[in-house]
């Protein structure tokens, strides 16, 4: 299994779609911005005045992808965005989402967040009636279903493509004349509804993109709920057989932002108190809390004030890395994670350091720090994780390798600390990590990653085999895309 | 119906195939240079190795487009490519050919020149049953026709696709092992098949692409004729009902390049002997012949040996002028066709000039350039049109504006004369024009632009106008596409 | 005065230059890119193999500016890097640096952090006597001043040149030998030294830089040295008559990385006693203790640790703000600070917060912020600044707005704390500060920012007009530079 | 000597200035255009509005170089242009012209089309003197040489740093006020003096400027003169001493357009008359007079009609050719000189043609237009240069190979033949040339290249190497410039 699952695209995405507003595109962008980190390989939007739709996308971050003059361009009080995330250095123009289709349901643009998991299977069938596909994206099979049913009404033909699809998605959707939002009926990833004060309704990600665009949050969008926003003000339906809700514990650990709100919660709230169960759950003597920056700041609060034990900058985060950074010749390459992260020397020298961070991966980049750590001459250090061991993958949108490849998965917390070079691990437990993200409600929770226990079984849904690309494209410089 | 026309997308182009060669992209890229004056708005090649497709195309001239590194990344011995020309400022990325399609019948390419009239009521069609179309290029529809059918063999699929389709048309397409190559029944744009040394057979739009890449002419594929040239080698088929040919008229006159052999005949030939009978019909006492050029080069000196007048060059064309030109400033705007040509006043001084020119359309670029004349200080300037009076659009492939732009739908030849500002004009007879292009066969023309007479009456294929857009895409400067 | 000192240009730039490594490039591309902080406008290298000098530079990011090919393309085992900080949008290609000379003592290189504040005088005199000035930089005048003086030795010159030159300088200079490195006999700005394994020597604004490229620091350049660094080795002069220092107490309190040592001492250690002294002098009760991320994190950690209240996480920072982003259209534009910054209302809310930031310059970004803490509904909120007020220009590289703009030279800090919003404010005092940098040493400081008292006399080196261009170069977009 | 030969800059370059004119950019702009024909590597403008001097410079042709946007903010009513061309691939952005200098003597700018031949021991001296120099263009000396002198004036500044230099310019420099434009004594290179209706003055290579800028000849800037343009009006001195004249006799074989008016002559004419008395020098029977296009078209209108042989349009030249134009793979890179060139092969199968062309320099070039005639089934093949061989190389601003590189500096006529491959060879002798190019003056020509008399004597000016780079720039690609 393990080799296909390294082939499946994966999008961790930021999404936002505005109606009724005379600066959608504008808001669109901000939103964008907002959740930069959801995504920074594209950015695109496609906004509607009604009776055109305008689009423009492009490979980049939201602030090198849009001008003034390209966000005047995109007309209209209705509009939606995507910030697109890949695992892998290629990535083509093709894909940019949000995605343009001309049908005979005339005009409409989808960006999505998620994974479809039957999206090659269905792909084939639709082949075979003779669809012609556009893109790689599993978004685009949404369209084609739309497409070749036969319902004439268009949320009927959204809603009967929708009945074939499985998977964890959340969709937003824009034609002339209506924005859409649906989220799956596991519910896996977040989305939110808030409104203005002008009584333009938003859709998001998350809700740190409503505050940097004056958006009042009302509630999450619902697991299996259809949104439909138009002129006629804001309609909801339910139109899937209602599941057991899996969300994303992930999102809560690392993905989302601190200061959002998603699945009912505040993700801050929630972090801190892994950081306080953790120091609950693996407590040690020591000198100073240190947090990996920025992720596991908050945890390492929590960690901070449960223990009594000193919170320290100890870990300083270089603001300028980014997709752009050419390593270094070959010859110096070796120069570990300190292109990332340097220590403060003054600060640990001597000291019993816990270094709190958020997930051990594959203990590369954890094995480099710890080594920084050392040659700062620490007398002790100890490693607490505000996660879980990461023992399997994920089907659903998150970027994490195969299980070759995650150390915890093949190895006991202690062959970790050694290999590390650490005194100590502490990984917060299964059961903690749940009852830090109570949010009041009866949800239940993804933990597929940490557990194994796939809420949807992925084997099911026949070939999960990447979409082979036919066309290799070749770039302006020559290489292939 | 003239307002309508004027929508029509037009699409003089150029294109190139080759089969069976290790530097495929290579000769192709060399084969839409020389068929440059086809179309300078876009050019893209996609090559095959026998598994994957590859390519790359972009907007601009052949050689802007292709750099050495992206001809080296597209590989195998079998490859196709396309020349564009646009009628208007606006032409989309999207649009530019050869197109891509991945589809159940795998994935292949498609470049063609000409245009196919009933497209518009396809698509309405094809869109019906489910199809999303991702350009607005005609070229489309025959990929979704082989797509949606039933048969199960590609040439089996391209041939009943075919079946649907009217108007003219000179198409290659390439798939991962065949190359194949249409021209419709009416044969309205030339399509010549060659040979190189090493076997590899070429097909192009005229021969001046085989003398660059050293490919010697066979013959000319015929009217109506499907060739497949694969590993087995070369068969000709000819699936559609027979039917009078209507060889363009025009290709002969200006578009082709006189160094080629076209419908069997030499361009330079037929150009030469217009020059010469034009000089029978309207003979006028001068002292020098002058062209403009380069175009009417070689009509001009077939009237200087017919009239025994000589050849004079008095009209230098500047070398590089190009899409790119920025006209200065409003105020200075008027500086007439001063951009593009020069009059030696030393040659034509005092003299009795006849300027032999290939077509009056509009008749501003012709009042610009006489006045050009009159003030280098001739004495007597008698025009002289090595084509019949243009008072038709075109519906297969021409750039020809509306009937109400063409001066000669509406005025005598007296009255032309007038607005131009010369002494006399002739231009050469229907008759004569056909004479002049005898290439020995039962091959008959299309001569609508200028008799009216339509091969294929193009009010029977339902709405004829421009596919329109829904999406607007937003260009990297902020403009509108 | 104050109109002339908005005018000066100032130049907060970081330097970096290594001798006697085979990857020598590669080294300062690193070391500048740990310099980032101190200028994002442009990067440059000069490289050198013994006998011709390599350049690259353009305006950008380090990371932007350079690519793998550009850096092996810098060939030698020595090389000089700059990055550069502009104060307004206006800059030019022209004025990047490290500046290239060509003149009667070869090639050579500069590269330069700091203000010659005597550059205009020395510039007019030049060219009175026949130079012609390529840039509008104040360095360019020492490379004039080489060349024009009598010294046939290349050093000799050096000297000689510098003793003309008054003002804050940290500067280093390669010719195809020899790199120099010389800091002005104030030591305005920092400039360490330290060396690699390998033997080479390196030169940088500061020691982060060494931690990056594997150099251990040796010592500090001392005011008023001049080292020069050859296959011989490495030579130290002071060729200066000796001053008291006057150490910029800014690069303390803001300018340098946490993790870096300058002026022999470490910054992380000065400014959390900044932090523990502002506590001690301006104690207040409050539930937590908030920073502005992230120049004010570790004053925060001081204030934090020495009053026992929280320190808190309250503000998350964007990562992706650049100079590039792009502010929304006008109309919903008054949206503060938050694009940079959004408060975790969950974290604040009904609580008694102390915000720590390292200085107020106009105040209009505390208001915005402050606006953003009582939005998020906290009861009381107290300011603290971990500097003395800013009341004055500065000469001497640190880029302060004129007096007339800076909030605390005409208000009361009670006036401060009602324009801003707050509860109160409070900033640590002058004798403070100069404690809290102690490094064991004689050093003295200049605190002029603050107190008024200019180490050097700005109004006696004649005009400190900015150097007028008499050339307006015409951008890419047709935008003047 | 021929070794040194080689490394002489050489620049046949283009100018334009206008004085008075409220659109001056838009004109420069226009008449750059209309002189691409004299180089296409770079193109700039620098305009002055009496105050303020703005520039814009790239490498590229004209009409990429500007756009509606630069050429407005190029402002004022006084403007100067430059068109360069470099024999080598190697070409530098700091080396563009005009260049621009800042100086005691305020700001100016200067663009020349020639060869100054002791530019070298020139800036050697300067350089010891303290003068750092910017470029390697030798332009730059001009400037230094100004800066450096004690006139205060000026004009008398300019007049003392011309009596320093020797060789071939012409000159025209641009301060805030005043238009200049000086004419070596020799007068090597042409220089046109127009004025437009509306009383703008106009200086330019060419008169083929005048005609597209509405601008009327008023006579030749005479060897040896200085014009000055400003609001006062035009005064022209005579600063130099006296010299015989040296008139480029290749300005009129092949450099100048055929449209222009230089040296007081029509080159048309001096063209036209070139094949006459080649046609009576070197007569044989032939069916067909063919030109290689289009610098040739004119001489073999003159050598037809003297001959009474048909001229015939044999040689299709590509409108498309360009700088641009990547050669394609190495296997089949031998295709010889097809790229630019095909022939007709209807005109001239089976016939005897005479092939007239107006230089051989190498000989590589016309052997492969040879072989493509035969390879056309021509039956003899006569080739007629309508110049005398080329045997020696030039030192006065055209690009002319070393000796050892030209075909008939070391071989006989007859051997000449034999090598390219045609049944005779024709060069027109010296005496005629000169008679062809007669102006009714008492003008002498330089024709050093056919008889190796060399006007002003390269070996007496020391050192003639190429100005050697110490620094190296990288190029974006990271390629060395």
């Amino acid at each position: 299994m393990t080799e296909l699952v390294a082939q499946i695209p994966r999008e961790e995405c930021g999404i936002y779609g505005i109606f009724g507003c005379p600066q959608a595109a504008n808001y669109v962008y901000l939103g964008l911005y907002s959740l930069q980190h959801r995504g920074q390989e594209s950015a695109g939007i496609v906004s509607t005045n009604g009776t055109n739709l305008y689009r423009y996308a492009n490979m980049g971050q939201v602030a090198q992808v849009f001008s003034r003059s390209k966000l005047s361009a995109l007309q209209g009080e209705a509009a939606i965005g995507h910030n697109r995330y890949s695992t892998t250095g290629a990535s083509f123009l093709r894909n940019v989402q949000p995605i343009r289709v001309e049908s005979r349901l005339g005009g409409f643009s989808l960006a999505h967040n998620g994974n479809i998991i039957n999206s090659s299977q269905i792909r084939q069938e639709l082949e075979k009636k003779g669809s012609i596909f556009q893109t790689t994206v599993d978004t685009e099979v949404v369209a084609h279903l739309m497409s070749m049913n036969r319902e004439t009404n268009f949320m009927s033909a959204l809603i009967e493509a929708f009945s074939h699809i499985e998977g964890a998605y959340s969709l937003i959707l824009l034609s002339c004349d209506t924005l859409y939002a649906v989220r799956d009926p596991n519910g896996f990833r977040p989305l939110v509804l808030g409104q203005q004060k002008s009584g333009a309704y938003v859709v998001a990600s998350e809700t740190c993109a409503f505050d940097i665009t004056e958006t009042k949050y009302i509630r999450d969008i619902e697991a299996g709920e259809l949104v439909c926003i138009n002129n006629q003000g804001l309609k909801a339906y339910h139109p899937f057989v209602k599941r057991k809700t899996s969300l994303c514990t992930f999102e809560n650990i690392y993905f989302s932002r601190p200061d959002s709100i998603i699945f009912n919660n505040s993700v801050y709230n929630a972090r801190k108190k892994l950081g306080c169960f953790l120091a609950k759950e693996y407590p040690v003597e020591a000198d100073v809390v240190v947090p990996v920056p920025d992720s596991s700041n908050v945890a390492a609060i929590g960690y901070a004030e449960e223990s009594g034990i000193p919170y320290t900058i100890a870990l300083i985060r270089s603001h300028y890395i980014g997709r752009t950074f050419i390593e270094p010749d070959q010859k110096i390459r070796d120069f570990g994670a300190r292109i990332k992260y340097n220590v403060v020397k003054t600060a640990v020298k001597g000291k019993r350091v816990i270094l709190v961070d958020d997930s051990i991966v594959r203990g590369t980049t954890a094995r480099k720090l710890v080594k920084m750590f050392w040659d700062a001459e620490v007398k002790e250090l100890h490693l607490r994780i505000s996660a879980p061991p990461t023992r399997h993958p994920c089907y659903y949108g998150v970027d994490i390798p195969t299980k070759e490849e995650l150390i915890a998965s093949s190895n006991s917390v202690e062959k970790i600390a050694q290999h590390i070079g650490v005194d100590s691990i502490g990984y917060i437990s299964l059961e903690a990590t749940h009852r830090a993200m109570q949010n009041g409600t009866q949800d239940s929770w993804c933990d597929a990653c940490f557990s194994g226990n796939y809420p949807l079984e992925p084997e099911q849904f026949g070939s999960r085999q990447k979409q082979k690309e036919l066309f290799t494209e070749i770039t302006s410089d020559g290489a292939q895309e």
